[in-house]
């Protein structure tokens, strides 16, 4: 016992005080309601996963260099899942047969990888996953991109402030196909169309690829465009056809989207998905069609925030009962256990400081009311409501409590 | 890409499918709900700690052989943590000037150990922590314990079901220096006192440490009959002075509990806590008064299981719609829409299978409602709305499904 113990967490974590649970659960009810509304199920899965699982993946034998591995103690690799999409695919997978198709699946896991930790990109962070599993007609596609601008709606966010911009990897595919481009061609115009917005030069470097002759001027196919057209008819017109969306992963086989933060100055790609029918394929198994996206609590929160669109703080405490002295211990713990049977959340202070500072206390907690209990209350049967966010008060009966706090509860 | 890649989890940790994920939903929701109650505040943290957190606590270089510990990529030392009240210590430590103590903490993280998984013992499991700092007053062991039994309570058990067992640290540690003990004899006489109701010769084994005179006949002290009296009073009166708790863990300062299953074949300690001061002395600072517990997901759905206590499982999707062919799929789609504005949890089968076989897979599913849309329904804007659960059927006005269905619903 030499050096003293620090009180920092690991490097690129974060550390969830009651006012940033308060945030996170927010985003996560929000993300849990509209996937609930549309009739989505919640599963999830251990943050352990056999190594083996996102080897098998790219085929290659060398896992990221962002994914943290280890040898447990029993000689196994294990992997602390960097993504959910490998987990989702080996659940389904292993009870194909049991399972009512088609699944409407979502579910927040925690994901990792080792990166430096930077603005929005930390080590660990919550990401919902929405798959929707055994659909291969466009019905999937709509429904699921339907649920993507939902999810903005129901944080507060308005049409004018993203965007759907929608891509077809068919359509990509037979474009590389006619520019008659080898494997290795395609993947660099592909990466080179992914960044086309960020660079001045594309035509050049493109020309350079794919030749002289190569213009960049695709058009939407039919998916593309009946899924905007119904998309419209559904009340959601911010929804565009955009060739540059290529999306990094491998596995996507059709449509793919990714949602853009127009409204503010930081104009930005927030999440994505797409269709990917043979992920199943690594467990050597038919194909299952699904469309999906994920959407990470770090870029989540940093919208709501750029936006103003964050909820006050507000405790889920809704009294605090202040004691006179050490001899009102007793009848307050009494009290607060009979307001609790009433459906009240209440604490009770036992701090033997002057009711004043158990009052600013209770304030500095963003608790909403107070009572206060004296000899006076115990006789009379009547308590003093102070409701802080005002300092207003009002003096009700023990039976009017339960039914004054939750009228006056924001 | 040689041999086939399996769908098998990793040893010891749980998928949680639908059915899994609505259990540990309704066991997390009843934990929140009781702690809110109570006026506690949720708070969380991740997973991933410096490993030093844990070699701290007992003075030791060498941590645990049943903690999760890898190097990162960096050389950093890295657990997964075992338990959380380490985390929790260096989380109030960090910040104890800015914090408004009292503090009512509670959190439901998921916690590892590498061991043999075995019936009620998994590599990784959830647990309830409830932390009361900054009273060293009776008042938060009274409260904590109050907690522990209105948690029980609020799942469906009765008095008769369970029993706190509550003893002193301070208590025994006199009767230790009474019996004049060095630490060693200490502390294999706490060990024997540990395990007396599963031995039989206790009396024996007793003393050979502590001499011929040895008898073990404590009286409970006054801090013991206090808290026994106050909840009582309370209407807890299921709580028992018992000197054979010991509990594990070194911090223990003061009064130590736990909670037995008594109403069952199988009685057996469920959970326990109590009184820990001198925690954040690892980080070199003045004591904070504690009084805790922590409560284990595996073992509370097994006490449910146990006492039948387990809600059945129902979809919290409310309503299937059922299309009578890809023509519906639009107006169908429009309805769900519509439907869950108004507040319904609402799905859309684009199956094109069978109307029957739509309704079976509804059934399956445990969704309790169903409508069909085809043109009758259309063209008179009313539907037929089936009840899965007994398969009465219910024709109602566009305008009048949510009110129908909201009204039915369990």
């Amino acid at each position: 016992m030499n050096k003293k113990l620090s009180t920092e967490n690991y490097k690129g974590v974060r550390d969830f005080y009651p006012e940033d649970m308060a945030i996170q659960r927010y985003i996560f009810t929000i993300w849990k309601n509209t996937l609930e509304s549309f009739g989505y199920e919640n599963y999830d899965a251990s943050i352990l996963e056999p190594t083996d699982l996102y080897k098998a993946k790219s085929g290659e034998e060398i896992v990221n260099e962002q994914t943290y591995n280890f040898i447990d103690r029993g000689d196994r690799e294990v992997t602390l899942r960097p993504e959910m999409t490998p987990t989702v695919a080996r659940m389904v997978a292993q009870r194909r047969r049991e399972l009512s198709f088609p699944l409407r699946w979502f579910s927040i896991p925690n994901l990792f990888r080792y990166e430096r930790p930077q603005r929005g990109r930390l080590r660990e962070h919550w990401q919902l996953n929405v798959d929707f599993f055994g659909i291969s007609d466009i019905e999937a596609d709509i429904e699921v991109i339907e649920i993507a601008t939902a999810i903005l709606k129901n944080f507060g966010l308005n049409d004018s402030q993203f965007e759907v911009r929608i891509n077809d990897r068919r359509l990509m595919n037979s474009f590389f196909k006619d520019l008659n481009l080898n494997e290795i061609e395609a993947h660099q115009l592909s990466k080179l169309i992914d960044k086309k917005n960020k660079i001045n030069d594309f035509d050049e470097q493109a020309k350079k690829i794919a030749g002289d002759n190569f213009s960049f001027d695709l058009k939407p196919n039919e998916t593309i465009e009946t899924v905007i057209d119904r998309l419209r008819k559904r009340g959601i017109s911010n929804v565009v056809f955009d060739p540059t969306i290529m999306r990094g992963f491998d596995y996507y086989t059709g449509l793919v989207f990714e949602v853009y933060d127009t409204g503010s100055d930081n104009n930005r790609a927030l999440f994505g998905g797409g269709r990917y029918d043979d992920l199943v394929k690594i467990f050597d198994q038919d194909p299952i069609p699904a469309f999906g996206f994920g959407q990470g609590d770090v870029t989540m929160r940093d919208v709501l925030e750029t936006y103003n669109l964050l909820p006050d703080y507000i405790s889920r405490t809704h009294l605090t009962i202040c004691t006179l002295n050490e001899a009102f211990f007793e009848p307050a713990s009494v009290l607060a256990s009979e307001l609790r049977n009433e459906g009240l959340n209440v604490s009770v202070d036992y701090s033997g400081k002057k009711v004043g500072d158990q009052i600013s206390k209770a304030h500095k907690k963003k608790i909403p009311f107070v009572i206060c209990v004296g000899d006076d209350e115990i006789s009379s049967s009547k308590f003093t409501i102070k409701q802080l966010e005002n300092g207003k008060s009002k003096t009700v009966k023990r039976k009017d409590i339960v039914s004054f706090i939750k009228k006056n509860l924001k």
